[in-house]
């Protein structure tokens, strides 16, 4: 049966397809911690057009075989991970800028078009894509609608659904819709572009995607401040906020995660400090003067102890650089590294930061935390050794303590990594009991045979 | 059995019920035109809580009784509109603000708010609900909500979609669910509250929601500025566009609005001009003033032959009357008057506008063209009496021929006033086949029995 599957499915893409063991090993794994036992896909394909991935979904269906939709598989939740008798469906092969078109500030692309490239392309015109999630070199379009990212910039400029209008999805019969149009204000009919978005690959696979564009900002100013305490920095950054300024980057860096970077990636980071703030503002050039004046004086009047501001582009990207070095530092501490996303109410920052570090101690386990605090979404990193059984136990429990608190805060699971394997348990936790009943029945509406990315999200 | 239904439903709410012929009758309208035989409701209830909406979707439920939910009544694609054998559900008595939480910049209000009111008690805290549509007296955020409405500031501010965070919602058995958190930044599980928005209450009622606040911005500046043609207008539009400026309104005028606007609202509009735009700036004072010279700028550069500013809050307020006063203008030309809302790429603004007026002399019909050129979006009022039969026929025609030279322009029916009665019929040329087949099945899923508006959107 596998065999006559499988036979079938390399019909569809001869030139893309893989089935020997050793091959799909590395397809058992995402960026996620792999606690579970490990998986291997039946095949992994690669498609390079809809019809071809209309004519997969068709033979998994006759056969009953699960679809994983992968990209670059750095998630962090699990939702690139193979579950039982499954296919993987790779859509790297599907990388391509179909369209820029400058006049309308729209493009269409392919799923597996990676973001920073897509924004590369798009300097060259002039234009700009908001959704930078921090992985730019590997994040892809695809995998940012599959979990509706953000990244440092969602505070000015929101996430991957304020960006997406138009989606080409193939549905679990293998018939093709078409979501919108590609149009970005637009009320005929019911909003199933945002259905799609965030769905983690549970109710159909998508082959192309219209995305909104902006002009590019024409400069953009990168200010790295330092405070005595997390209290004082979440301070200045509701002072910042109220303030009426909109930064494009408003993110909050904690202790332990200056340390880790200046010990591993040094870069000049103060480490006498408690917290520090990255905050890019962006416009035109002689605005984003006259609003720098207005955020040094409230950082001033907000007690930041040194305020450091990039001079020049190199100064601008090794400021970006340390910020992007914190998850590479910090796994130099310890085999794995867990990045945990979860977002509590703005006014509840401080203490949740706070409780985060308490945590890290109480179970013995390194704990850097940042994130984008205009959003109220934190990013606690977790080094540890899953080898040792202790280790990994004391894990388990925090993030069961860490989780019930944000719901408790009256937060929730996650701002911007999506659910996964990783936090499925939590779920019934943090959506309302109906919501996730309505949640669960379009699910069993658009794929009743569970065939899309089954175990992910619900 | 009418009888019984109606005895148990004024038990839900005595004070609030209506069965009386005369009274009914108010409600067998809204803002559309009422072309069809006039149909009175069953009896109109006024509940004042989520309990007892759930109650009422019960009852009717039980006795097989459509539910029309209704407000103010503005909307123009017949949303409100009772159809046979249904009650309307008034939610005017559900009108408090719950809780304005100035540190999350969030706001809990109930579906009755109206925008303009709840901006005034924003106003106060600093703060601005950004989805103003242009009938603020009235306009409502359940009205707004249900209709994914916008307004001339979705340029920069986005539509409803954009600012709702969460939503408490009566589904089609009573029961009562809430769509997310009164988070913002939100994975977690599929996006319900976007499903909602601007489903025109087809799939459940809508008892309370959280608004996204921003700090108001402190400075707003005012351009109304004339060019020879329409061609001109919307090229500078574009230069404005691409120069990065982001105005918070990018609006189009034609010569026929201008000149009704004039003569029954006198103004001093300058009416030998073919077109307008208006243009706002917001933000601070001295960045609006910079971005005001680069404005200036394109303006000058782009042929436009005179510009007026607003030098102070009274000349501001003037521009702005002028400009909402479009409506009642050209109602005194003719009984009635029809505003469209269709939306095309930017790039094909200028001939269809150009298209318009010819429709317009085509048919003999009144008409004058308004819209939201940033974002693609026109608004074509038509003048008209539609108990001239031939200009009522004329009419239909020339709606049947706007309507499919939207969309032969990649374009759609409808930006931000929704479908409801009115262009149902176009739905299908406008919306892919497989995806108004998935709006169905969704429809089905939430209300298998088609009590809630039935006949309204698809």
């Amino acid at each position: 049966m596998t065999k006559d599957f499988l036979k079938e499915l390399k019909k569809i893409c001869p030139k893309g397809f893989i089935d020997k063991k050793e091959e799909l090993l590395v397809y058992s794994f995402d960026t996620s911690q792999n606690e579970e036992v490990i998986i291997l896909p039946l095949a992994v394909v690669f498609p390079t057009n809809t019809d071809q991935i209309s004519q997969i979904v068709k033979i998994a269906a006759k056969y009953g075989v699960s679809i994983v939709p992968r990209l670059k598989g750095t998630n962090h939740c699990g939702a690139t991970r193979p579950t039982d008798n499954s296919i993987v469906v790779n859509f790297s092969k599907m990388d391509k800028i179909i369209n820029i078109d400058k006049e309308n500030l729209i493009a269409e692309v392919e799923p597996g078009v990676v973001i920073g490239d897509l924004n590369k392309e798009l300097d060259k015109q002039g234009l700009f894509f908001a959704v930078d999630p921090s992985n730019l070199a590997v994040s892809t379009i695809g995998g940012a609608i599959a979990l509706c990212s953000g990244g440092p910039r969602t505070y000015k400029y929101g996430n991957a659904k304020d960006w997406i209008i138009n989606l080409t999805v193939v549905l679990a019969d293998g018939s093709i819709v078409e979501t919108g149009k590609n149009i970005a204000k637009n009320v005929t009919g019911y909003n199933l572009t945002s259905l799609f978005v965030g769905s983690e690959g549970t109710l159909g696979l998508i082959s192309k995607a219209t995305l909104k564009l902006i002009p590019k900002p024409s400069y953009r100013l990168l200010t790295l401040c330092y405070f005595d305490s997390i209290k004082q920095a979440a301070l200045a950054a509701t002072n910042i906020i109220n303030s009426g300024l909109v930064p494009s980057v408003l993110d909050l860096i904690d202790k332990t995660t200056i340390e880790t970077i200046e010990k591993f990636h040094p870069c000049n980071l103060l480490t006498e400090f408690d917290a520090a703030l990255l905050i890019e503002l962006d416009g035109f050039f002689e605005c984003v003067n006259i609003e720098n004046k207005i955020l040094s004086k409230i950082l001033q009047e907000s007690d930041s102890k040194k305020i450091i501001q990039a001079k020049n582009e190199k100064e601008n990207e090794d400021i970006w650089l340390a910020r992007r070095s914190a998850f590479s530092a910090l796994a130099q501490l310890k085999p794995s590294v867990v990045t945990e996303d979860i977002v509590v109410p703005k006014s509840k920052i401080v203490e949740t930061v706070e409780f985060i570090q308490k945590l890290g101690k109480k179970y013995n386990i390194i704990t850097a935390a940042m994130g984008h605090i205009g959003d109220g979404n934190i990013h606690p990193n977790f080094a540890l050794d899953f080898n040792d059984p202790i280790e990994a136990e004391n894990f388990e429990k925090l993030k069961d303590e860490l989780f019930n608190y944000a719901i408790k805060q009256e937060g929730t699971l996650s701002a911007e990594h999506g659910i996964g394997l990783a936090k499925k348990k939590y779920l019934a936790l943090a959506v309302d009991k109906n919501a996730l009943e309505l949640m669960q029945k379009i699910k069993i509406l658009l794929d009743k045979n569970n065939i899309f990315n089954p175990k992910k999200s619900l």
